[in-house]
């Protein structure tokens, strides 16, 4: 047979906004997710794992995030010219089975899911293709008692993981709350809500942006417009600056409320909100009072305030204050694709960011109430309510508080000095394993022992076992201690080096108590 | 705005040949690769988890099973007009980190992998284009002490997740003593390697068929060919009856030895090998002795007798002998795949087959070595070997043998009787998931009671917890053993019943006493 021309050689890369995960990094997640786990449990939930495919026609086109709703997928044809993707999310796979399964499943279904999802999106620094998320969600219960459940399965989830309480908080808002303002200000019309929707959209974006542009920048896009440095003029909503000010009294309300709050706390026992300002329940009373203030002439504003005071008033049956749990109007994230209650957890410690500023560490997870999950394959409204913990953000929380679960410890390495006995070499190893202890024989090419050395150090192995010739005959091992090894060689004087030999001679025999006294077990 | 014209509704069902895990069935297989990843850790193999999208061109065209060699994978092109796609196992991206990492990761390389594969094969009964694999490689070693270590883990992993010692048996053959046996029958000129590969091709497809077509049938591929019942005619390796005669002396010698075998067994003490047939070394010597009596003519096949009898030397230091794994000449499967030792487990208890009929379950893992793992990306061989578990055909085997980690209790439910006291009920499930017990309370539309009944039954609900106003004003709730009720609707009489109520009446302060010993916690 003729011979293949050769072809160039391919190219050893992950494609593009791939990344492969080693080790502790594998381990790290699965612990913290296993833990994450173990709660979802205990509230009930069962897990759920999807297919990682789906058909482009049961996915929809509907990304969460309002900022991005043209991000791609990654699709292909079948044979049958049917397209097919991978999910990007894990709530749309959700929606596909609540209605594939709907006379199956219980009611309410209550599920949680940890997997990989997949963006066609534009990698960057930190930001990759394919990422994990963990979810969960209660589909089929209308009662704001389920949006309860999951902010305190939050709390309870962040807490096992290992941020500690006083660490976060998980804040609550109501997307109904928001259409009572945009009723009140008079961009939304109860009997025909199709009109005003492009001012509505207007309103949102701004208010979205209150950290970025402040008041004043808020104030201009909710009005006539706004012109940025560059000089680009984006539209405004057209309100009446009355109509603006309602939108801002809203807008401001977490300010306001923190302002009143403290001022109570700096004037003490004289100020005659001083008694009042004890009770856990002062705080979130403080702010649906605030709230409404602004919305009490509109119905779903009402509405959704006193499912903010149910929700409040269930999570402190539980237990769960305003130390954990807290009503905050400022959660606008989302609120454009919820429908009633959402929650956001956010670490309140604080990090260095890239260049050397102290700043909050942000948002982890999100969630909140979306009733129209699977009305689009059944027609039929069924209301659900779900919280998306971001894996990797947690994780790096849990790492820059130096909580995160680092199984790092290599394994013990026997080394091979004499290759004609790799039977006695793997006998050890075959002891220490079944005693429990992590250890491996080298396998590499044994010619030359610096190799091996540098080898348990790669595996940051913390003993490495010796037998030559010699001690074959003595009848004895020799352990060599790697981590007090490496203190040694890094700050000891050639004096106490000398004093402290890492190293240890003893019987064959007693090479598994011995591993495990240097192990310290 | 115009509003959009209605759109018909998505189907929510998978794609063709993909499905859905629930409940259970992702504990039970998350509880079994738990285990197998704590045997792989023991033995100083680290987790890597790579991305689930390669590029084509780094995935290669290989598919390991010589049987399907034209299957595709599941690929698209990017917006570079790369061509990617999804993984269809865990070798061939193993293979790229090999050779993307070499300058980092430790020489050799232990590492493990779980997780889905795709295949974009013709889907049939429980054959999913989507499934899990579990895989342990040692990349870097080429000492044949990285195949029996591969094989000892092997071993533990089956004995770890609750296949008894016993019923299964790994079973090793080396891919050099078939070479060893083409040299000699005539078909492999160790000179000029490409020579009669198209003979060793239909001869190495002829002996992996020995189990359909028997001896007779293996015999006719070797020489002149075979027609089978329908008619068609398949063309013949060409060899001669002496040359075919060495093939099948090979083919037939998993049966001649256990004939030898039996014969001592039956003859008893007087057999003049029966002293001999004691030692635990003596079914490994005699197989490697059979085989050395075919192909000592051959420089490679004994060097591939060598190796398997340092494998079995090995694997005997470590205590692991012909009762756990065996060398068998029998194992075929992946002959012309890999390049050194081969290992197959199999699974030797009896289960019935769809027809009733006993049958040994089979084989559950397979692997071997494969030299040329890195060789594609940098143009350096780098030696490996490491076997893939079949995740699904496992998971199966225990629930054959009623091993799988059934994790199906339900969680306790607290009943709705009372919409208005949401908060008493959720303080109660607030206290049993405190105290670590499963509970949740009933989050549908509370106004039909039976309905919350039938939802505790279909959650697998041990208990429902019951307080309606009576039960609230004289502090008390109801528990209903709901495991015992069910015993005592199917089996009991109407008297035991009277006897045996399922539900007790404890005061509210002792709800979670009064669960646990329900639970018999």
């Amino acid at each position: 047979m003729a011979k293949d021309k050769p072809t160039p050689r391919p190219r050893a890369e992950t494609p593009k906004g791939f990344r492969d995960y080693f080790g502790a990094e594998v381990t790290a997640r699965k612990a913290m997710l296993d833990k994450i786990a173990e709660v979802y449990h205990r509230y009930g939930f069962d897990p759920l794992e999807t297919s990682a495919v789906e058909t482009v026609e049961a996915l929809g086109k509907f990304l969460p995030d309002v900022d991005r709703p043209n991000e791609g997928v990654f699709g292909w044809q079948d044979e049958d010219a049917d397209w097919l993707a991978l999910r990007y999310d894990l709530t749309a796979p959700l929606a596909r089975v609540a209605a594939q399964y709907r006379n199956e499943l219980p009611s309410p279904y209550r599920r949680y899911a940890m997997g990989p999802v997949w963006r066609n999106e534009k990698p960057g620094p930190g930001r990759f293709r394919q990422f994990y998320q963990c979810d969960a969600d209660t589909v089929g219960s209308a009662s704001v008692a389920a949006d309860a459940e999951i902010c305190a399965m939050l709390s309870d989830a962040l807490e096992i993981v290992g941020i500690p309480r006083g660490d976060y908080v998980v804040r609550v808002n109501n997307r109904k709350v928001l259409n009572g303002v945009m009723e009140v200000a008079g961009v939304l019309d109860p009997t025909d809500p199709d009109r005003f929707s492009h001012e509505r959209g207007v309103v949102l974006r701004a208010i979205d942006k209150i950290d970025r542009l402040g008041e004043d920048g808020v104030m201009s896009l909710l009005t006539s417009g706004r012109k940025d440095e560059s000089g680009d003029f984006t539209a405004g909503a057209g309100l009446t600056s009355h109509q603006a000010a309602t939108v801002m009294t809203f807008v401001s309300a977490p300010r306001a409320i923190a302002r009143a709050i403290a001022e109570i706390e700096v004037t003490g026992p004289s100020h005659p909100m001083f008694e009042a300002s004890l009770s856990p329940h002062f705080r979130n009373a403080t702010t649906i009072g605030y709230l409404r203030s602004i919305v009490g002439l509109s119905q779903i504003g009402r509405d959704g305030l006193d499912e903010l005071e149910t929700i409040a008033t269930l999570l402190n049956a539980q237990g769960y204050g305003p130390d954990r749990i807290v009503i905050d109007p400022g959660v606008v994230r989302g609120l454009g694709y919820y429908t009633g209650p959402v929650y956001e957890a956010e670490l309140t410690f604080e990090i260095l960011d890239e260049k050397g500023r102290k700043r909050s560490f942000g948002s982890v997870a999100g969630g909140g109430r979306y009733d129209d999950l699977v009305k689009r394959f059944t027609g039929q409204a069924v209301p659900a309510t779900g919280v998306s913990i971001g894996v990797d953000r947690l994780l790096a929380a849990l790492a820059a508080k130096g909580r995160l679960a680092a199984d790092t410890a290599g394994p013990v390495v026997v080394t091979v000095m004499d290759r004609d006995r790799m039977a006695d070499y793997m006998g050890m190893v075959g002891e220490l394993r079944s005693a429990g202890i992590r250890a491996e024989v080298y396998l590499g090419n044994p010619k030359q022992f610096g190799n091996q050395l540098k080898y348990a150090d790669k595996r940051q192995s913390p003993i490495a076992v010796i037998q030559g010739g010699n001690e074959a005959e003595k009848g004895v091992v020799i352990l060599k201690d790697l981590i007090l090894g490496a203190k040694i060689a890094q700050s000891a004087t050639l004096e106490e080096w000398k004093d402290q030999p890492a190293q240890v001679e003893v019987p064959r025999g007693d090479l598994v108590a011995a591993v495990r006294k240097m192990l310290g077990q």
